[in-house]
């Protein structure tokens, strides 16, 4: 079964189908009416996300499909006690596709490993948010004209911001990208993101802490909220959250053609009064990605239909090593094999399937 | 975009056009199930409401839509500090229509004001509640055959009871009503109620403490439920509740064509023994606000279509005076402009243009 | 008003015909995806079963209906105080078919006592969950290929278990069943239903507490779980819960067509490397639920079109004996007769027709 777990499990070519095939279905909503008539999507929600999930509804409506599932951990059979693996495969018996958001690093790769529909990850943890990246995608596509040759600046949480990891991870593979890290020094870009995916892939980078200094040579402004769930020190939190806010202000010496972009919810980050600049395409960006849910949806669905398979993985060994992020699926979930995957042969360097926690092997 | 916040903001000629549309509803359903194909309603509870949310999600199913949404704030983006006008503008990319209940006064009418579709006010903490009043209308039209010419008798909270004052406020634009307040002191009917919305309609409305005295000249008996919710000291709560509870026995010196409603959820305040009574009419006042719910989605999907305006609110204040009312929405929105509307220039009053709290300007 | 509130509702000859139509379902889909069109089944989930949830609502969906509802009670209208029957009543309005699962035994009895619509029994606290056990029915009649002639087990918690107390219920109506009974001491099947179940209608059984034992001469072992919330002390839950799993190694001396069925969700009773064994029904269980809830669903409202009625109680006695079970509805619905069906005239014995709890009246 074919699912989307991280967005580079679809090649670049696949991802350039789905654009086309979502700003079809911008220009001609019609067409697809019944596309999904009597398939139905199950949105598994762990942990709340409002947004995430009446985007995944949207799309599944719009598409003729229906719609069951849960919106919060506390309505679901894992307040029982249930396994990822288990509800996945029994919601597989109810709904011919899951989205699923969970606050455990590798839930939906396990809920994928388990269920006999395709498994969208909407959200796992700290770790991926696929679909926000292709709504990322379509919106840079959409707005600038194209993906390849840009400045992309990333400002706010880089740390935990797990779209902003999502997006470089995508960006590493259009031609002439360069990435503005703007960040306080608290929640700089990971190591391993600079150099397993930046470096790794020959992409150019600066690190700042000025969002003024940044902005003139932007051609995509990416604005990311602080979380205070992300935060152990609720203190840290007060003193960080309001570092990096866009206003009116610092948007004069911005290029007339930069676009601002934001996962949303937003807090204060932007200033309202940023919404009417024509530059501000943080809400399009919303209606970009019930465009691309739709076309992923279609698109898993027919992969099922044609019986494609997830690659398996290589290079891996079982219960020789023992992942130990606690924010990891392997930290609850039953009878669960602890994955890892050689990374770098020479230097014996794994990494857990799937959260991504790094470990050494001699 | 045309939307409904308070029952005012509709004429009696187009509260007369919804009463008809929701009767041949409610005689021709089958006529209306392709009304809304393709449709999608979002109701945005962001505090639970059981019966107005299946009532709103009962009439879009019947009308051939679909519905979206969530249950409560617990499970929305609310959680993260996302403002109302921003869910409002994410919203309206994915759903037709909104429908919104909020524990802020004005909250509604910040999301009518941001979205990009029709928003419907089913709720904002103690200030309106417009579609129950449609409910209420319909059934007094259906069950008394006229909305003129009648004595309504509210019994109950009369004080937080905001069925009671949206209905008092509608009932003023219809001929020859009498008006019988019936509650304990604490909970009588507020000063401003009576002076700007009954008296200066020129209403005749008198007031008591007995339900069996007021009771055998009503031709309609709104009974009211005390909510607990409502109280700041738990005493009063537990004193006052039990005070007005309708019996078979009080109902001995009614008129047989007497009819009695209630808003529903109801706890005590109306004894069970009298559903079997012809004059119990808040079962099917519930299926009417079904009805009416129909007719209104309807009233505003095709009203949005034709690109109807909402009219601009005129004589306001920007930024001059500061909304005080802690339930008021100014309390929490971020960066919204407290704008006040005068009511009377001569003596200088002006009341928030969200929650309608009073405020002196010399 | 024809509801399912128990198992015994429904005649051998009718709980035939339903497996017939499930199976007649599962071979051919598509004849039913109009079969419900423009119906609407409310899912009013007073406490969160998502398993039971989601089925329901793949069942109306698949069956070409729309769903509406809500999963636990705090977004409901009992939170405010509302009545089961009330919530009927009102409920009634919006949909044409409910399924309630409530904490309170009987409650489903109670909503379909006021209903307009058909009720359907989700599960009342610990008494009866009937369309689980139309899924086991099911599962067993597929996978052992008959409902007669078969030794069954019933495994792990048969003191607070509901699901095998029906299942046990249903069983005694066909030929040649012999059941063996395999839990620990603490959590033996209750009196009542050796005497009035089991030994009232022929059934042989037997008692053992050892898994290991017992499974060499089964054609169904029917395992259960262990649940926390059915414990006062947690510590007795704590030495338990381990006590029945089962294991690989377990199923060594198990008949090669033995089925294991289990009511899901599973914790940790049956080891997931038992999964990947044929014998293992448990999630073709839950997909054999889906089915039989939609031939429930088209039974239910195909009666009511018909105006088919529940039988009336017989030798019943209304206020004259008072129901002490703190997990009656008895104990929190206002203005309920307690009403007793005599179920031994001799003896002077007494059953609450809400949730069986047991009288002497002399």
């Amino acid at each position: 079964m074919r699912s989307l777990i991280d967005i580079t499990d679809f090649s670049v070519a696949e991802l350039d189908a789905l654009l086309q095939t979502a700003c079809d279905i911008s220009e001609h909503p019609e067409k697809y009416w019944d596309a999904c008539a009597h398939k139905k999507l199950a949105t598994l929600f762990f942990e709340p996300s409002t947004r995430t999930r009446l985007s995944f509804e949207a799309a599944m409506l719009e598409l003729g499909g229906s719609v069951l599932g849960f919106s919060e951990a506390g309505s679901s059979s894992a307040a029982k006690g249930e396994s990822v693996a288990d509800t996945a495969k029994t919601v597989s018996n109810y709904a011919d596709i899951i989205a699923m958001r969970h606050p455990k690093e590798g839930a939906p790769y396990v809920a994928s490993k388990a269920a006999t529909v395709p498994v969208i990850n909407a959200g796992d943890g700290g770790h991926c948010h696929p679909t926000q990246t292709l709504a990322d995608l379509l919106t840079i596509y959409r707005e600038n004209g194209r993906l390849h040759d840009l400045t992309i600046g990333c400002c706010g949480d880089l740390k935990y911001g797990r779209t902003v990891h999502s997006l470089l991870a995508a960006m590493t593979r259009y031609e002439n990208i360069k990435i503005v890290l703007i960040s306080p020094e608290e929640l700089q870009l990971p190591g391993y993101m600079k150099y397993e995916v930046l470096e790794k892939n020959g992409m150019s980078y600066v690190e700042t802490t000025s969002l003024e200094e940044a902005i003139p040579e932007l051609d995509v402004l990416y604005m990311t909220r602080i979380q205070r769930e992300r935060f152990d020190d609720p203190a840290v939190y007060e003193r960080l959250k309001d570092s990096y806010i866009l206003t009116v202000d610092k948007l004069k010496d911005a290029k007339a053609d930069m676009r601002i972009l934001h996962p949303l919810p937003r807090v204060n980050e932007i200033s309202v009064k940023v919404d009417n600049d024509p530059r501000a395409a943080y809400f399009r960006q919303a209606l970009n990605g019930k465009y691309m849910r739709m076309a992923l949806i279609l698109k898993l669905l027919d992969e099922a239909a044609k019986g494609a398979q997830m690659e398996e993985e290589q290079n891996v060994v079982v219960n020789e090593l023992r992942c130990e992020n606690p924010r990891c699926i392997t930290s609850t979930e039953q009878e669960l094999d602890h994955t890892f995957k050689c990374v770098d042969a020479e230097k014996g360097i794994y990494r857990c399937i799937y959260c991504e926690a790094k470990k050494q092997k001699n």
